[in-house]
């Protein structure tokens, strides 16, 4: 197995990034805890940018500020998507690659299918796509987030990885479950799980009494053993899942070569 | 292995979607190709949305237009992402499930690493986690773009698939090189490339003297051999490749097992 990275012996430089946006209290955790071990730049959205997955901006110019909290420098707003941020950071903001990128906390779970439709996940897999090992963080939950021991785990997974290296072409989605760290059972090194949202798209009229839709749904739970993300954080384990840059479903390629298509 | 349709008996219903918006030639070439062998509904961006891979649109209002080509009803606009699209075509516009879902084609090639990028790709992925056959459609150039021979082709593969169908959790991505039909070598069923862009975002100042970026850049070629998809295409075959909905790297989970994460 091959490794994208070496074990940095200086103190290691952190790129933090986010899809919530530049004032979301999961990135001011994630980025107090490893000022903690390293030295951080944080690149985040000007606004939130949630489910944008991997998109990027085509076509539209982008803008970085440079952003103060409390009245200190704090990091760089990208007006645009997690990966934008990540491609400015990597090509303008910074003057040579970190040792690591960190995405989150996200508010809410990364799971299953929200893989795919993730901001948080997607920054993490364009780092992993410009060879820097990367980890996403997500939160399970959207209320009475409490990131305190999120942002723990988060300082010691990275120390792990600095020191391990990660699998060429992939990052690391890390679920932790939002309760006390005394009732976290453990962590489990999951499989994306297969439950999906049933759709339940809401229909509205506009003043004009013309209709508008917003994008809406359950989680539906079709996962039942240890092996997945969504059953083991409701388990109240915390879940690691090693995500592939490569899409391809190799098992697969036999059997359409079979079909013996021909132009 | 699973599949996840079965042969319709009846002429099939076939959703056409893009992510070059509802004007775009290569949609425009589908829907008139399918048309030949099925009932055709068309639900497409109303703007271009090149690169949004799966992103989908959270906490603004969609909206959905009718959409008529030379006086008559063409298809449906969505005021969103390719994903939107498909979410509001199922939960909406359709009564019932389409056969299949095709969406293209796309100028210009979807490669390597563009699997994530691309919008095109990410209504195809959608339709797969909504248990549709689904294939995305991609021309290999963005000038001179002849969609000919690529909707005949795409005939001919729905065809194949909606006899066949396709592994579970599993879509198409068809890359087609922009070259008359008797110049191409025949089908080669790929893997994702390795490929990936070189980035060279391009920093400018605006009329107050504040910079502004375009993302850029240029792809490097970094396979060399017909298993991938990207090498495939620039030896003038069409390049099939299996993506997967699961993201994971199961090789992976053994190896990061044996760090033995504690809380």
């Amino acid at each position: 197995m091959q490794y994208t990275n070496a074990i940095p012996e200086k103190k290691p430089h952190i790129l933090v990034c986010n899809d919530d946006g530049i004032d979301a209290e999961g990135l001011h955790v994630l980025a107090a805890s490893m000022k903690k071990i390293g030295t951080v730049t944080v690149v985040a959205p000007s606004e939130p940018r949630s489910g944008m997955g991997h998109a990027l901006t085509l076509g539209v110019p982008l803008r970085v500020k440079e952003y103060a909290r409390n009245n200190r420098f704090f990091g760089y707003t990208v007006s645009g998507t997690p990966v934008d941020c990540i491609k400015v950071a990597l090509s303008h903001i910074l003057t040579e690659p970190p040792d690591i990128l960190v995405s989150g906390i996200n508010y809410g779970s990364n799971t299953a299918t929200n893989t795919l439709y993730s901001g948080t996940i997607g920054a993490a897999l364009e780092g992993g796509i410009q060879h820097l090992p990367a980890i996403a963080f997500s939160l399970t939950t959207y209320e009475n987030a409490d990131f305190t021991y999120a942002g723990k785990f988060a300082r010691k997974l990275v120390r792990k990885v600095l020191r391990e290296g990660l699998p060429s072409d992939t990052i690391l989605s890390v679920n932790i479950p939002n309760i006390p760290e005394s009732d976290i059972r453990g962590v489990a090194v999951t499989s994306q799980g297969k439950s999906r949202w049933a759709e339940n798209t809401i229909e509205r009229d506009d003043m004009y009494g013309n209709p508008y839709y917003w994008l809406s749904g359950k989680l539906e739970l079709l996962d039942n053993e240890m092996l997945y993300d969504e059953y083991a954080i409701r388990q109240n384990y915390i879940a690691v899942t090693p995500v592939s840059i490569d899409m391809t479903n190799h098992d697969a390629l036999n059997n359409i070569r079979q079909w013996k298509l021909k132009r």
